[in-house]
């Protein structure tokens, strides 16, 4: 019944995956690591009693691994992910998919040609409860017809090695994948407008940044993307539609009243603001695996259109606030459902 | 049309009800002043443009004054209330109507003998705009029957002069004339529990304090009085009906997030929290009087058994938390509803 | 002592402003009314004891008139205005202070030749408490330098005579003019973006849209302007800095626990969100006339700056969305400030 | 590695922990099952692939039972647990650890003769973040030495089976447990005060109650039990220090703003609640046991002490309101701590 793991990547993210699967999650199993690093493969599998393979090709062909976690580097990920689907394996890819359109396109070719689905790629707010809420708020018609969403996107500070184009590459490409499915619909458009940048960054980073996107069906979103911002982790959303809106809660945090004044805590960093996300993303990966089912995950396809996303919003950033029209290919009907 | 009042007393608070009256509130002037410190009573006058009289009774018989404010020292109060209805001129009495039951008694019969109300006695509280949504929501019935109130009353600090029955007599006796008013009902018992005292306090008092009052239709009222709380001036108040609940909102006040922690300002003093019902009470007030209308605010019998319920609380307090039975004189006819 | 005001326009904005200067603000009498419809003047006048004159000019002139409140018809503000100056007659004129950037530079340059302020212009946010603090706020240095403002305009509904321009005209102003004022510093381009509209809008209106600021020192502004929004009269207004942000508090209201929910109720129009700044507006401008002084609210300057940006927004609204830079006049010492 | 768990008791709360340990609990199994009820040992046992064993004492004795989860009728707890601890094996005995104080007592001497703690009593609130984060402010010191908790505890509606007892036994228990671990200090009085009832009750019960603890150091606890509220699961918690206060956050859910109401949704029962806290309580459980290490969460001296302030808290509510002083042994050393 356990579902066997093997995992290709066993850094930092790697590491706490492999945790996750190990203590969090129920059913599931290590049994494989591979490390362009072996020595960090050996050590990862010494811990959670897996054995070390020296490639993602011979761990993928493990007749002890059931299913493959892709969490190594990304230019990498196309390769893994194009391998487990010839193998016929449920294969689950840390973002990106592929670093390039055309990668990402290869793999859900390779995937239509399969014949199931079989990836999954690792967006994980589409299983944080404040997002699953606001969906449900959504489908209720609560609020009527979405016109409007509101993002913003800050984090305390970034490294150094961390550039402009990683706004939307590795920051906004979350509310992008997560506004696809919540609002389901398609984003046609993206456009950078720069405000002065803060003398809290590094020289060569426009940071803040906000990104308007417009969607198939008209709606227009904001977001701010302030990766610099130094007083905390902050995710904020809200949805605005024709008879009201619907916002994404702070985590609930205790109030104190002190020295004049009433206060909570903001959380510092998105592992412990996505926590429950994470461990919820890998609990129903696996209960997909077990039951044999098609994951219900964010698909090749949405790590396609991410992709094509991300690459328009840089190509505004880049030619200094241009609207860009997104270039995505027709959403082929293998992939059901609208965005 | 303008309302000329005449100030007894021209201290603190006398001074800010004259600036109230002449810089706030439309309809009034402050023709005369007295106090018991003629220099005191002199600045007020000069500083507003107002005679000096030499006396409370001077003052009341003034043909310049229509109406009377008595801000005077406690004990006094009683003394000019009567005299200012024995002349047949609207009195506006601040808290407490007089420093015993008796006396208050005497002012009761008094009006009670001229025939029709002269006299509200300053609890501001009615004049609140949350305590004033509260009661429309009870009104209204959405929350059912009450059950239950929970309060709390905490100041930064007290000064050294602030005893313990003060805790009663000062403090609480808003949250007793306001909760009268709030549940249209009439508090029956009274008993003080004691924690842990703050050690931020003055040796000789008991802070905080727990007291318990029970209505006459059974409603449970537990209410924090808490006057060296440190952090500031905090109002809570939370009504529990069959159905449902209500509670009185913090003040508006922006919200900053900043060094980890999203934070708003609690005020400091009642004068900044209340400063609105202060307003609207004199606003009524002098409508009341150049209306040539009975007063609608807190009546001479309201002072009356804001006293009497003050009066068990301490002696509850004295006795070392036994329940007292609140020893109050039937309500007559003359002023109307319930409590 | 009493600041004796002449109103030009009894309608219902004029007719409230009177009540406010008649019942609310202290030191101020209305002496004469005009109109353009003489019955409603006569009205107005025999409600609150004043008389009623012919004409504007015949206002201005009467001796029995200290200062003006212009509330006619918008088209007319100019002349009034002008003519006020020219009787160096301290002047207060609603918004706009004319519906022409030329005519709004007529009225500064008349100021100007006049040597010392003598119009405030009706923008009244400046005087809200909320906007206040975050003023403060700002002051203190406690969110660092600001970067973006995110703001929001809801009306629950609105008639059918509102057509899209005044979207810019007649809400967003309100934004411009605060939001030049809270970051003191100018607006140099618009833009506006068009969601989906709502479905409950008229056939004509574009609603809602977003509008898109850019400051002299790089601030960036977005605002949604939502005039059918349903639910409520909503106004948003967060300020990002280089160290944390600061946001405009919901009003005050109790909370009510029933039927599963927790909720407090948003206000239905802007008299009930603005009325204290209201309020605080007049009791200000009357101050400061009775002084003597100059006006300390929004100058003609910021009327002019007013128009001139909403000009800009209609222009990239009918564009479009086309960026617009805004076209204004260098900055007159005599107006000091920045913004 | 595994820890193999065998279950006494499989009803609605027994079920749901073999659930617990079996999907959301990692490093654990469920083995064994027994009931009173074969045929729902059965039922339990086939859908976890355990083995249906006839009487707890088999179950213990078991070689495949490494602990023991004891979910059986209240009566039968006691006889459970002191067969594990005689066995030497650890054991999770759901609330109440016995349902006399006697009998919690010969638990609490049986696990001193054995030695080392094997007992864990299932009181969750104690693994609950918002307490959790509670108890980190109180230790960190940030509000001062805790002087008063006001204490809330409310469910929609209760059961026909309900009676006036069990507001102490089934529900104060929960706060009478984490009140002692948050503040680490002995409750050594009761009192119940009965509010006017509920019509929404059935006749035979006193509902709402307000309880009054006294802890050895002086502090006050009130707790409203209100368990025909209707409008949801609401458990509120705020402790009062010399310097501050800390409130327990009401759980995160996104805020919605529709026809002039903000809202958010209440919890509708203790399951939903705390999920989380039941979650961690397993987790942390099943992670001692495997490191075979003593249970860090509630002991049998907890278990003990519940139960003796729950019985005095009872002998006040039947003797009409009475302050009744718990009668509790002196705290063995073996017990560590304070409370």
């Amino acid at each position: 019944m356990t579902v066997r793991v093997g995992v290709i990547g066993a850094g930092m993210i790697g590491q706490d995956h492999i945790r996750r699967l190990t203590e969090v999650v129920t059913g599931a199993s290590v049994t494989a690591v591979t490390d362009i690093d072996a020595g960090r493969a050996a050590q990862a599998a010494a811990r959670f009693g897996a054995t070390v393979l020296p490639t993602g090709a011979d761990l993928i062909d493990s007749p002890h691994v059931d299913a493959v976690l892709v969490t190594s580097w990304g230019p990498t990920h196309a390769e893994h992910v194009l391998n487990a689907v010839a193998a016929g394996k449920p294969v689950f890819c840390e973002k990106p998919l592929a670093t390039t359109a055309e990668d990402c396109l290869r793999v859900v070719e390779a995937e239509r040609a399969h014949g199931r689905r079989l990836v999954q790629v690792g967006f994980m707010r589409r299983f944080d409860p404040g997002y699953r809420q606001m969906k449900e708020v959504l489908a209720a018609g609560s609020i009527g017809t979405p016109l409007i969403v509101h993002c913003a996107h800050r984090n305390p500070t970034v490294p150094d090695a961390y550039h402009s184009a990683m706004a939307a590459q590795d920051t906004a490409v979350h509310e992008i994948d997560v506004l696809r499915w919540l609002l389901d619909d398609e984003i046609v458009s993206a456009q950078v407008v720069s405000p002065r940048a803060t003398s809290r960054r590094f020289e060569h980073l426009q940071d803040p940044q906000i990104m308007l996107f417009e969607t198939a069906n008209g709606v227009r979103i904001d977001l701010e993307v302030f990766v610099n911002c130094q007083y905390g982790y902050d995710i904020q959303c809200e949805t605005v539609g024709e008879e009201g809106l619907v916002r994404l809660p702070d985590p609930a945090a205790v109030g104190i009243r002190t020295r004049g004044r009433h206060s909570t805590a903001v959380p510092q960093d998105w592992k412990a603001r996505f926590a429950d996300a994470f461990d919820t993303e890998f609990r129903e990966w696996i209960a997909s695996v077990a039951a044999g089912a098609e994951p219900t995950g964010p698909s090749a396809w949405d790590g396609y259109a991410a992709t094509v996303i991300t690459d328009a919003t840089v190509q505004s950033l880049d030619s200094g606030g241009r609207l860009v029209t997104v270039d995505m290919k027709p959403r082929p009907a293998f992939y059901g459902g609208t965005a």
